[in-house]
């Protein structure tokens, strides 16, 4: 049976700017590939409200789970939420556990929870929430989507407590070996262990340290027998 | 005048499976903002030839500009340029200058030019080349595509050539206001000048510092004269 699979959508203007360099598409990665779920696509989009409603409605059709990050915050900005209930045509208010929530921590902080405050306790209708142990304002799962924070901390400590709730396949391992000739001499040895081993990933990545070129190869797959076997009919090649 | 707008494509199944952590989209972010070109949508997607073949013939549509990175290199995992070709339905050859570089490359260091390595002479028919100053396998421009290699100090020399052949629109220029307030304090003042100023993109992004928490307010927008009435309308609101 294939592995279940994801996608993500990264909202975020300050990202396509430039200001901001994105470090939730890699840890996501990292993740999804120890519980066994496929990444098969990310984006990174702006704020506006219909390409978050056509991004997400396409994504949500394509793969079993979609994770979203950014947006959720108080500021005019932050437009996720709805854009979410319009995707799936569900109404969105401030709810009461949500608000419930905010209350709570702000009146800890003597801190007062005004209106925009109180938009990140908007949720659409259907929706669960997401435990925010960083900043208390939640993240939600409404159908296969998973919204939740930009701020790395923040996005990191949703995902882990979503992680659970996913239905993963098996683990992806991996194995890299590190050959010291040019990428354009591995590549037919390749191709032909790709062939052999057509249940394996392998990628070539190509490096250059103080004057020494060569190839990491990556064989990926879910059977270990079959990674130990053709990293050994690999390292047997090049030793001949 | 709208700025040119611009959309990229990650070719990549190393960065979707966490392996390594793209950097080429930081890069091109702030690139295309020093222009003046707008980077409305950036795509990861795995090494597959339909994927490709489906993201590409989207984007180019959507956007004035689109770069590639990764996929141009000898393996038999480096199928970008069929795939484009395809996207473009043209056909695809070893073409005469690509090989003579790769040739004179190759004798130069004593390393075979086989088969694998020719195969980074395969170029789509009406392609241009796109100089590589540090391992001299070409990218390709094809219409409005710019096909770039993965590696990161090969994507930016690429990139280095290519962007004076561009026609930006005037330079994004922006201010951040480091302002001490929670973002929910910040957020109705922040509102209204958005409302004031539809011509500006005003971002804000939470920060927290050994325990001082506040927002990093992003003013971005082509006129400098706004750019810094609105800031002077945002200071004079915090200050009073």
């Amino acid at each position: 049976m294939p592995n279940p699979t994801a996608a993500m959508l990264v909202i975020g203007d300050e990202i396509l700017s430039g200001r901001t360099r994105d470090a939730n598409m890699h840890h996501l990665a990292g993740k999804l590939t120890e519980v066994g779920i496929d990444f098969i696509e990310a984006r990174v989009i702006s704020d506006r409200t219909e390409a978050i409603v056509a991004a997400l409605n396409e994504l949500r059709e394509r793969a079993d789970y979609v994770f979203t990050s950014g947006g959720i915050g108080p500021t005019h900005d932050d437009i996720t939420a709805d854009a979410v209930a319009e995707a799936f045509g569900v109404r969105i208010g401030v709810r009461d556990d949500a608000r419930q929530l905010l209350e709570t921590y702000y009146a800890e902080r003597n801190i007062e929870l005004n209106q925009s405050r109180l938009r990140m306790a908007r949720i659409p209708d259907g929706a669960t929430l997401i435990e925010n142990p960083v900043s208390v304002a939640p993240g939600f799962v409404i159908g296969n989507v998973h919204v939740m924070a930009g701020v790395p901390s923040i996005f990191e400590a949703m995902l882990a407590s979503v992680l659970p709730t996913l239905t993963g396949g098996a683990p992806l391992q991996s194995r890299t070996i590190r050959i010291e000739r040019g990428e354009g001499d591995v590549a037919r040895p390749l191709s032909n262990l790709a062939e052999a081993y057509p249940d394996l990933m392998i990628g070539s990545y190509p490096f250059m340290d103080n004057g020494i070129y060569g190839a990491n190869v990556v064989l990926r797959g879910t059977d270990p027998e079959r990674l130990q076997e053709a990293e050994a009919r690999l390292l047997e090649y090049f030793e001949a």
